[in-house]
């Protein structure tokens, strides 16, 4: 593989993953007071515009985590809704 | 320019924004007990890979958002230091 598409992996895998600890902490505290619902909203926009850039350029690395990634903003957009 | 990279660089203009909202509502309200600090700790390490990864492509939409998003990330970790 590509060592290049290896870091770009990597990169994704440390960015989506991240997501996890924020979803679990609201989960653990049923607290998201302090979370940005407009954070995670611009987040999913952007990622979603991310995962066509990464179509349209047929980029592997940015499809894979920005599809995921999109799945955990909106996940933790629903946590915050039903936390506050 | 080429409409793809115009999408990418919408794209991160949205994700790197997003950012300033929840740094924002830190400041306000002076509480960031529900964020979470791995949660950017993770993000600040992948971005740093992205950087590496856009340059190594010479992608000029990746190389200019994580930069700046990298920048917020630090940032938001400094303020969860500073305001718990």
């Amino acid at each position: 593989m590509d060592s290049i598409v290896l870091v770009g992996l990597v990169a994704g895998a440390l960015t989506t993953s991240s997501c996890i600890p924020q979803a679990a902490r609201i989960i653990r505290t049923k607290s998201a007071k302090d979370v940005s619902a407009l954070f995670f909203g611009l987040m999913a926009a952007g990622m979603s515009l991310w995962l066509v850039y990464g179509l349209a350029r047929s980029d592997v690395a940015i499809v894979l985590w920005n599809a995921i990634s999109l799945a955990f903003c909106i996940l933790i957009l629903i946590l915050k809704r039903v936390y506050g």
